[in-house]
C-alpha cells in the first residue's frame, strides 16, 4: 500500500478577491486511449478508498452473478442520486421487480442529498430512510443479484457473503490491483481499497466497451451505456457527474465521497482523481481540467467545471486548477 | 504577504477501517501566556482571511465607536449562529434597540445554518433570509453602530464607509499586522486579511482583558466576557465553539469559514489554526489538540475534539491531529 499522501500536489487554488484563500493538494492521472500515463499529477499508485467511484465497477460485478434489470435500474445501482421522487420510484420499481421492498434495504438511513427533496420527504412527515440514502440504487441492486444468485438476502452487506466476495473479485478484475483492504463504507457496504490508476484503468475499460467490436452487451458495455444514456439517474438536479456526462457524449463519470471522481472516455482514455483532504469543492474544476488532458474539447466541460467564490451571492473569485 | 500554502504541514489524518483515507494539511500556532510561540506547525506568517474568526475583533471596533448593547446582543455581534429562534430573536432585539428593522440588515439572505432551524423556518413558509444568515448579529450590531456613530445606516457595507474603515482599523491594531488586503466575504461585509500569527494575538488579547487588572470594562474585556459567558449564543446546538467554551472556564473561541478556527485562554495563551484546503472538519480535533499544547486539560477539550469517521452509523475511524 503507497499511502495517500504520498507525493500530493497542489491540484487547485481557492481565489477570494485575488487572494490565495485555499489550496487543496492530491493525485491526477490521465490515461492515453493506449492505456499509457498521459499526465500524473502526483502518485498514481497511491492507495484510495474510491467510495462510490466504485459503484459502476460493482454494478459490474453484480451482472456478472446474475443480475437482470433494464438501463434505467442499472443508472441508479450505479448512482450517487439525490433522491428526487423519480430517483426514490425507480429504487423502489428495482426492488419490486425482485420480489422486495424497501424494508429488505439495510443501507444507513438519511435525508434526499437533494436540499428541496429533502424539504419535500421531511414535510410529508418521513425520518432519514434507508430508501433515500444516496446508495440506495446500489443496495436494492446487491439484493436483487442476491435473489438471482441464489444467495440469502439476509446479511448481504457482510464483508463474507458469496455476494460481497464476487463484488471485491470484480472490482480487483476490473481494476487490475488486488484488494488488499477491505473496510466499510458510509452507506454500509463493504468498501474495497484500490490505487488511483487502477480506478483510471476500470472507468477506460466500461466506457470503452460499448465501442468495441464484440462487447455489445457486455457487463462492461451495458453499465456504461446505462450511466452514459441515463445521468440524471446517476445523479441527478444541478449535480456535476450528471451534467458533465449531459455535456460529454459517452461519457462514464463518477464522483466518490471523500474527494474522489473517476471518468471514462468511449476511446479508451480515462481520467480518476482524489482530492487529498477529500473535499468535494475541487473535485468538478478538476475533472474538468484532467478531461481536457484526456482530449475533451474544453468548451463542453469547462462551464461543468467552473467553480466560482461567492461574496453577498456574487463571484468574488473562483476555485482554479493548478494544472 | 506570504501565500496560505508556504510550509503547510499535515494537521490531521483521516481514518478509515486502519486506513489513511484523506490527510488535511494546514498550520497552527501556539502562543504563550507571553506572547512567545511555543508551537507551530506550518508557517505563522501565512497570510490568513479569518472570515468569522474575525468577528470577535470587529465588535471590539464597535464598541470603540459607540455601541451600546448588552452581553447577550455583544455575543450574538461575534457569532456565526444557527438561527435556531433565540438566535434569531436575539438579533431582532438588536435591531429593535437602535430603532432598526431586520429590513435594515444587507447581509446575503440563507437558511439556518442549523438543521432543524432551517427545516422549521422553511417549513413556516419563509425563504432564506438575511436574518437566518449566520453573520446577522454582527450586520445587526455594524448597523448599530452607525446610528450610535451617527454615520449613515444605507452603504454600511462598503469598503470606504466611516464603520467599515474603523473596523479595519481595529482588526490592525489587535493582530498587530497591516491589513494588506480586503476582499468581500460571503455574508457581503468587507473582510480584511492579516495573518495567523496575528490572529492568535489578537484572541490572547481578548481573553486575557477580563483578568487584567484595570481593564475591566473595556472593549476586549466585554467582548470576551460576552463570548464566555454566552457561549450558546456564538454558535448553538451541537457545535464545537460552543462546546469549546463551554468545556473551558473564560475560553474565547470562534470558528471562521474555510478552515480557520481562534482562541484564547484567560492567562493570555492563544492559538489560530488554518486548514489549508479550507475544510471544516479537522478544526475540532486540531483545535482541542492545540489547545492541550497550550495547557488546557486533555480532558476537558478531547471529547469536544472527537471526530468519528462513520460507516453504517457507527464509528469506524476517526479524525486524528498529526501532532
Amino acid at each position: 500500500m503507497t499511502d495517500v499522501a504520498t507525493g500530493a500536489v497542489p491540484l487547485a487554488r481557492v481565489l477570494r478577491g485575488g487572494i490565495v484563500e485555499s489550496v487543496h493538494l492530491g493525485h491526477v492521472v490521465v490515461l492515453a486511449p493506449d492505456g499509457e500515463v498521459r499526465l500524473a499529477l502526483g502518485e498514481p499508485d497511491v492507495t484510495v478508498l474510491a467510495r462510490s467511484s466504485l459503484k459502476p465497477l460493482q454494478a459490474v460485478g453484480m451482472l456478472r452473478h446474475g443480475l437482470r434489470v433494464d438501463d434505467r435500474a442499472l443508472a441508479l445501482a450505479c448512482a450517487s442520486h439525490n433522491a428526487e421522487p423519480e430517483h426514490v420510484a425507480g429504487v423502489r420499481a428495482l426492488l419490486a421487480d425482485a420480489g422486495l421492498t424497501e424494508r429488505d434495504l439495510d443501507n444507513t438511513p438519511d435525508w434526499p442529498l437533494d436540499p428541496d427533496a429533502a424539504f419535500a420527504w421531511r414535510a410529508a412527515g418521513h425520518d432519514r430512510a434507508p430508501v433515500t440514502q444516496n446508495c440506495s440504487g446500489k443496495h436494492a441492486a446487491m439484493l436483487a443479484t442476491c435473489v438471482a444468485a441464489g444467495w440469502p438476502t439476509a446479511g448481504y452487506r457482510g464483508e463474507d457473503h458469496p455476494l460481497q466476495r464476487a463484488l471485491r473479485a470484480a472490482v480487483a478484475e476490473l481494476t487490475g490491483v488486488a484488494v488488499e483492504r477491505t473496510t466499510i463504507d458510509g452507506c454500509g457496504a463493504p468498501l474495497f481499497s484500490t490505487t488511483l490508476v487502477g480506478l483510471a484503468r476500470a472507468f477506460a475499460r466500461l466506457a470503452r466497451a460499448p465501442h468495441d467490436e464484440g462487447h455489445a452487451g457486455t457487463p462492461e458495455a451495458r453499465v456504461a451505456a446505462a450511466m452514459a444514456a441515463h445521468p440524471w439517474l446517476v445523479a441527478g438536479a444541478g449535480r456535476d457527474a450528471t451534467r458533465f456526462m449531459q455535456a460529454v457524449p459517452g461519457l462514464v463519470a463518477k464522483d466518490g465521497a471523500d474527494g474522489v471522481y473517476a471518468a471514462g472516455l468511449p476511446d479508451g482514455g480515462a481520467v480518476a482523481l482524489k482530492v487529498l483532504d477529500g473535499s468535494a469543492r475541487p473535485r468538478a474544476a478538476v475533472l474538468a481540467a484532467a478531461l481536457v488532458a484526456a482530449g475533451v474539447d474544453r468548451g463542453a466541460v469547462g462551464p461543468v467545471g467552473a467553480t466560482p467564490v461567492l461574496g453577498h451571492g456574487e463571484p468574488v473569485g473562483s476555485v482554479e486548477p493548478a494544472f
